[in-house]
């Protein structure tokens, strides 16, 4: 069996002209007046998420958040959202209407409304979330150019944290439950990142180890990563003591926190940071450059270190 | 558990204002020049459909297709099809792709490109297909009015025959094998329905008894069925003798035609019909009438007979 990716490309070989941009987050149709930004992303029971790691309306909230955040990267404002949910046998109504309060929560948070979905019985859990919205252009993955700034928002390896934590059977930090259970997508630090004319962005779903590789191959350009520079989450420094790594490798190698990862033009500056951070609340940290070439060379306490990406899907 | 319908209303019910138009098919969005028509809609491996049924690339094909029967009802046109797949451990790439050169083809044919998507791993094949679709003016199902006659395309109950063929067994007839395997969303007839000015529209996923009854109660009226002239697939003769049920109750009760059921203006004549048929190349038939009050009221050789609908989760 493949990873994930490998599979897209094999898909998108056998489909030929009749698919289009399989391997990017977000599907981009020109509009009247704009562009209409979709994607579309599951979260599978005992795969995603488990019940005895989160509440039913958690669940709901986490599935549509990590679809919301791909609209984010792209600077786009949400508008819509449809729930196309699988349900156990066993499952109670109260059970279903708690995930869809979730759901529902997450949408009102970026000001959008559920539009739509589907409820079908099957083997467990598992949520089919699709967010459309609005942009004037979105902002691709494949156009980092060489000299821009590479950028993330928040701290990262929260999500990781809570994830190694429940895996031995402990309890998480309440900061990393928080960051795992209830992330917030970066709509307006998205939006605010495009103005800024952001030239690639994407969202940190497979972790700064794994994006930075999707930014590089698709931007074909080569990615500098000063690992030290990387902003971890309070809650990485316990954990990745226990594994036995830096926390920055630790919140590196961590997927699902859901900040944007961005590369800015060289104007971008500190000062353009801070006036970022005042306008929007959320962080933003230069962890790298961007350069002629390819592949992606990640550096530690001046040391090369080849991070991991984090795949669901192995 | 509640059945479908119940829980989408307790859904809505808990939502509120922050959901809208959870029980119809589709979502209608307004877009600078015309409307933006969005669905979603799950297939779940020994829920919906059965590998020793169906070959991947049928599997992907009728996924597709049933999805796009939605817009089909709308009287929109296709643009785009997004596909979650969700794909268990023991499946190989190959089989992952028959699937979706399957979905592939049933957007070609109604010339719809493949935009997007996500893999997920998951306790077994479930594939969950959005669609998206433009038209001026969306035909609802909450419109229907006293007067109107009640049209059905095709022929139904093929998708049933083959059903209970592979229940008891045996193998489906070629005809009734294609009506479930290879489904053709009716694109074509449901705009041209739309230009004639349908009032109300929907595709046939739930059968005539099921379809009948939402129809009846999104537009608050009461619907006579004539169950006699009710158009039946060949391949239900057999079937619905085995069953001792006439083939036009056998074909009302049986689920996934994927034909359209339309409430059209009284203008709308056995002329019309026939210029319709001559168009589309597809046939059309009355098979009841929309008056004032509420509730379905079948007849079938001038007696009395309610309707089962067709619910996959039950």
């Amino acid at each position: 069996m493949s990873g994930e990716f490998e599979r897209i490309k094999k898909i998108a070989e056998a489909l030929g002209p009749r698919a289009a941009g399989l391997l990017d987050d977000c599907a981009v149709l020109p509009t009247g007046d704009g562009q209409l930004v979709v994607s579309t992303d599951s979260s599978v029971e005992g795969v995603h998420f488990r019940f005895d790691w989160l509440r039913h309306q958690e669940v709901g909230w986490r599935a549509a958040a990590a679809a919301l955040s791909d609209l984010a990267a792209e600077g786009a404002t949400p508008a819509a959202v449809l729930a196309a949910v699988v349900v156990p046998a066993s499952a109670s109504d109260d059970e279903l209407v708690a995930l869809m309060v979730g759901v529902g929560a997450a949408a009102a948070a970026v000001d959008a409304l559920v539009v739509g979905g589907d409820l079908s019985r099957g083997p467990a859990w598992m949520t089919t979330i699709t967010v459309l919205g609005w942009t004037k252009h979105a902002v691709s993955r494949a156009s980092a150019r060489t000299g821009d700034g590479l950028w993330v928002t928040g701290v990262l390896g929260g999500s990781r944290a809570a994830l190694e934590a429940w895996k031995r059977g402990g309890e998480p930090a309440p900061d990393a439950r928080t960051a795992f259970a209830h992330p917030h997508p970066r709509i307006d630090a998205g939006r605010r990142l495009a103005a800024a004319g952001a030239h690639a962005m994407l969202d940190l779903s497979d972790g700064l180890g794994g994006d930075v590789r999707h930014l590089s191959e698709a931007s074909a350009v080569s990615i500098e990563v000063d690992l030290d520079a990387v902003p971890v989450a309070s809650a990485c420094l316990d954990e990745a003591r226990r594994l036995g790594i830096s926390p920055q490798q630790f919140a590196a190698e961590g997927g699902e926190d859901f900040e944007l990862l961005a590369a800015m033009p060289s104007e971008f500056d500190a000062d353009s940071a801070m006036a970022f951070q005042r306008a929007s609340g959320i962080a933003i940290t230069r962890v790298g450059t961007i350069a002629a070439g390819s592949g992606v060379h990640t550096a530690i306490a001046g040391r090369p270190l080849a991070l991991e990406g984090f795949d669901h899907f192995r």
